[in-house]
């Protein structure tokens, strides 16, 4: 009987190429790695389903996939039955079966994406894969400031990166939380989806905020511009992390 | 004219065999990297001195390190001369210079440890080589009160690894604070100096307490004991982080 199983993941993408399969990569992608793991697991060939991609060296604490397989293994025993078969740098979290129509992608809500910037003059050796050394002091209130007209819905193809290929590039960003936590600083976004690099080019553009290169007003008319030049840079992959991704139940 | 310079340290310790130099191993220490990289700087063949060992895969958010010279260059600017020296994984965060009698060890006064747990069932990719994963929900309570009874000054054989060279036994702990972060504890020590494993063997009794497999009362009696034998194992050294030295200054 074809049965359908969700596992939430997290991963440190640091060692990845991204999320998705592609054809004559080099480098392994998470899904790769996910789909060999199964395969040994349960001899199918499994095709997973994801909550969205992510770039290569971005991180999830909450990735979603889906897959479906004819295998009796108990709803819970697919977690750690998994993880025997991945490396050390993927782990399933929580494996649950869901109804035939769950779609990691396409039933998604919304998402949480957390960027973490080391705001501090020295690098760091401990996260220098997990976060982005900005070692000139950020203005935290100017910043704030200019997340605020980032919130709602927006077309937000000013901070669209290239090759994106969603449908629309309307968006609706539910909030835009920045934090101090010692000397980092957390930026923690929700939205219903996200563009390609949405999150990043978002981070890149507050970071300019920040050092005093774009003025607070500027955001919002960079966003109406819907012109990506305008923007900041993208903002490194390493700090990035998928937190959750919201569904109905 | 000679001049001595301190250095404040971050690094992941995953890919090094501890701080020391060691006769005959294959991998290299945090020592031997950070002399070459002095080496590499002033041309200077350079000794450091350090506030002491740090096992195979601790890591360090503010180890010290002393070492004499000959250079010129000013007091701050070694950090990021040095920084350009090291791999990712080691970081210089402050370098100062300090009267020639400052010694890392014979002049600190106290250390500060953190130990970090993992806390709940499935294994964690991002903190694989920073925590340790304990999937059995601990019962802080007891923790805390089976921490209580290593305060003040104690003779800490039961709790000293093999191999130790320290004179004496006895060391003044002045803290242990047990803490919830998500689902991780951290427990943080403070002593005057600590023996070899000691921060490690102290974790692994307090997690058999929290475990339920020694009663509360036992850990005094295990000090008093002055017994390795009796202690709990010793906790695996990547969730250890030395934080901070002390100095009178």
């Amino acid at each position: 009987m074809k049965r359908n199983i969700k596992l939430i993941l997290e991963y440190d993408g640091t060692n990845y190429h991204g999320w998705q399969s592609q054809v004559g990569s080099g480098s392994p992608t998470i899904q790769d790695t996910l789909e060999q793991a199964l395969n040994s697991l349960t001899g199918e060939v499994t095709k997973t389903y994801a909550s969205g991609r992510t770039d290569a060296g971005v991180h999830a604490l909450g990735h979603v996939a889906n897959f479906m397989t004819e295998s009796t293994i108990p709803s819970r025993a697919w977690a750690p039955a998994i993880n025997h078969f991945l490396p050390d740098d993927i782990k399933v979290l929580i494996s649950e079966e869901v109804p035939l129509d769950f779609h990691a992608r396409y039933s998604a809500l919304g998402k949480c994406y957390t960027y973490r910037i080391l705001n501090r003059s020295a690098p760091s050796a401990l996260y220098r894969n997990h976060a982005w050394h900005v070692n000139v002091r950020l203005n935290m209130k100017s910043m704030r400031l200019a997340a605020a007209s980032l919130i709602g819905e927006h077309d937000f193809s000013a901070f669209r990166g290239a090759g994106c290929t969603a449908r629309t590039p309307v968006r609706t960003i539910q909030s835009v939380v920045l934090r101090n936590k010692g000397a980092f600083v957390e930026i923690v976004m929700e939205a219903d989806a996200f563009l390609r690099h949405m999150a990043r080019n978002i981070t890149g553009t507050l970071v300019e905020v920040g050092l005093g290169r774009f003025r607070v007003d500027e955001v919002k008319r960079i966003l109406e511009s819907r012109n990506r030049a305008f923007a900041g840079r993208t903002a490194p992959s390493q700090g990035l992390f998928l937190v959750k991704v919201y569904y109905s139940d």
